[in-house]
């Protein structure tokens, strides 16, 4: 059984989650997804549109989504590998580089990213489509 | 086996639809979404910001979901009923009655709708949220 974990915010659930979850899940048996709390976010200065148990319950509704566990700190990586017997840490390549400290515990796996999609660029793409819709009124 | 049927947009997938699909699915064995296709909603002077092949593409990572086809048309049901072998026609209790007429070919269920979401809320909810973080800049 080799079990994946991969760590991530998941605000507006879009194609590019699919295609990293699918492509995580692809790296072996069983998918862990660790969820930024808001308290988490709120930490980092970051706020979501969607709640953090409306977060969890569309990941826990993915097809290749096994567990779905909060991430609360920063430092809790090294523990949940250990825990859940952990093979393959996976993130987006955005953060390439950023986790090779974890390759002492399992393997590190930076995925590319799917090009021109992101919770940031929806949020921007809504701005505009609503002003358009607004304008047309 | 018993076969369930919806139909629906599916922009920005949200908490609400998880719900639908999920109750959905608990009526039978095996459910088919059909998702509007962008022609179609043009032709009903709708816009998505979500494409149709990413909101097929979403739709199939759900555990809910089954089958995808396509919507294009209003008068596709009874043919797809037929074509399908369905047995449950699951809808949204907005069109409450609206397709009460396909009750001679299956079972037709009108499902609550989650409180305080849809497509829609969604959109204006981020709409704020993006102002309001352009003003703290």
């Amino acid at each position: 059984m080799k079990t994946v974990i991969t760590y991530g915010t998941f605000d507006l659930f879009h194609i590019g989650h699919v295609n990293l979850l699918k492509r995580a899940k692809s790296l072996g048996d069983r998918l862990i997804v660790a969820v930024s709390t808001d308290e988490f976010n709120q930490g980092k200065g970051k706020t979501t549109l969607v709640p953090y148990d409306h977060r969890v319950a569309i990941l826990e509704s993915c097809r290749y989504v096994d567990q779905v566990i909060p991430e609360s700190d920063w430092a809790q990586k090294r523990t949940d590998i250990a825990k859940h017997n952990v093979d393959v840490f996976v993130i987006g390549d955005d953060w390439k580089g950023k986790f090779d400290e974890l390759s002492d515990l399992c393997e590190v796996v930076y995925l590319e990213r799917t090009t021109d999609i992101s919770s940031t660029a929806m949020k921007q793409a809504i701005l505009v489509f609503t002003q358009l819709q607004k304008d047309l009124l």
